[in-house]
């Protein structure tokens, strides 16, 4: 099976600069436990780290293949990174969501010009595909793909450039093409930094099929029910295969754990994080014992959260 | 009256770079009205901007002053700044707080090793100027000073190297040390460029002035009515001198708009905004008939909010 390579996510990174803010590193001096930095990818346009490996992957499309459109199919920040990346290509785009999906998140994608078409959960694969075929647009995974995968690792690039020293870089893992990318990333430029996965306990097939040497299958339903509701996928072969290449360990974080850490990173670091988005930073706080010592990084990776959700959290 | 010069705020921009963040633009997708970028000084290590004119402020004391210790009297972000700032350097701070003041502020300024001295309201000044006597500490005021004016006006700096074609900047104004200095950044670099101070409408006393062309003085129960609890103080002669100098206009927001915009940054741009931080960018979504047309930057002043607070606010 091929393998992204450093020279992969290096050609992505020149590709996304003009779309792609360059997050910063931001210093955490409330953590006693650890030096700790986090990357606030919450701070893209389109609130989440998506739009890199999704922008990445249409750059790369020859011009006439690209202009002829995209097709992708999720509900969450893949669909507004691909609506958004489309966009701003000029091209059209097409999103086939799941028809239970929240008005919300309907409009916010639908008012980057995309046209959505709305199916039942189990269709959303074949329908997407079914389009692709019949109006020649190109399908852009959420995951599963060695573009998509190039283009999330962009953040290990700039975390290493920002941090030369890191030693743990801590990344939540789902489907994985964040956690593949960025270990790429950071492995390449500096070996000696741990790269380490970050699940919740309630979806966290990846750490047991890391232990035991092979992919681990959980069904949707017992993925679900974590609150880090863009963390219930899992691995693709292309995606797993690298994770194994990559990650150091797998730790996971309770849902009390992922909620009090979006509480601390509103009023400590200001950032507004979505569930899934808080994991990384929750693993800092609540699993040193479990991990290596020294300056470590926590991708935030996303901020589109329910606003009742964020107030419930602060609340508590 | 002497004038804060460009000169004096690139001379800050070199002392503060090794403690300030260099905050990116955050280009905002969602304002249909103008083109808006933001300015996230709440992101800073303290949660606001008021580090860059206090750490200035005690670089630029030569070796012997600066090792006797520096003295505050604030309750606010400016008295956190100097004692992260203190810290930094290694040397003593004491701040004068009123002893009104909320434990968790009172803790959060003595987490970083200051002596906190906490006295009623009305004797905090002349209290820091006897510590500062008697200990022969230098007293480091909020706003009334060149070096702190010329820390705070960095922002306007690094704003038109940013977005070298700026039309307009928004910048909240109370005591006028940020807007003084940004105004001053900004007239220097981009003399094009319009600079706007905004208020709340509760505490309107600087566009009253300007318009009148002389200070005008509301009493501090007056100004006190606003949420915007940053936004309480008035000019002093050197800020307002340089405010007639440097500012082009000044616009007034609701007690409402500052509300409905910390809940737009929140669910918009993912950043928590204290309602003082919010001020700016109100002007820009409620306020664009009284600006002039084109690419706005509004400063995001800072984001130490009682999450209570913040919760009421994502829930209205």
């Amino acid at each position: 099976m091929t393998r992204v390579s450093i020279e992969h996510v290096q050609d992505a990174a020149t590709r996304i600069a003009a779309v792609a803010l360059r997050t910063p590193l931001l210093e955490q001096p409330w953590s006693t436990e650890r030096p700790l930095w986090l990357k606030p990818e919450n701070l893209q346009h389109i609130g989440a780290f998506k739009i890199r490996g999704a922008y990445n992957a249409i750059a790369v499309l020859d011009d006439a293949r690209r202009a002829n459109g995209v097709v992708a199919y999720s509900s969450g920040n893949h669909a507004n990174a691909v609506a958004f990346a489309a966009k701003t290509f000029g091209i059209p785009a097409v999103i086939v969501m799941q028809d239970s999906t929240p008005r919300v998140k309907v409009e916010a994608t639908a008012a980057h010009g995309a046209e959505i078409i709305e199916v039942p959960m189990a269709e959303r694969e074949r329908v997407a595909k079914d389009v692709a075929e019949q109006r020649g647009m190109a399908l852009i995974p959420p995951f599963d793909h060695p573009d998509v995968i190039a283009g999330q690792g962009t953040i290990g690039l700039e975390i290493v450039e920002d941090l030369p020293d890191v030693d743990v870089v801590l990344v939540p893992v789902a489907g994985g093409g964040l956690a593949s990318g960025v270990g790429v990333a950071v492995k390449a430029l500096r070996p000696a930094a741990k790269v380490i996965a970050v699940e919740p306990e309630l979806a966290a097939d990846t750490a047991e099929g890391l232990r035991a040497g092979h992919q681990v299958h959980w069904t949707p339903e017992r993925r679900a029910r974590t609150i880090a509701d863009g963390l219930r996928t899992e691995p693709s072969a292309l995606t797993f295969a690298h994770l194994r290449d990559v990650i150091d360990a797998a730790v996971a974080v309770s849902e009390g754990e992922i909620r009090a850490t979006m509480r601390t990173l509103a009023t400590q670091a200001r950032l507004v994080a979505e569930p899934s988005g808080a994991v990384a930073c929750a693993a800092a706080v609540y699993r040193g014992a479990e991990l290596p010592p020294g300056r470590t990084v926590a991708v935030v990776t996303g901020g589109n959260v329910d606003p009742a959700l964020l107030a419930d959290v602060l609340r508590s």
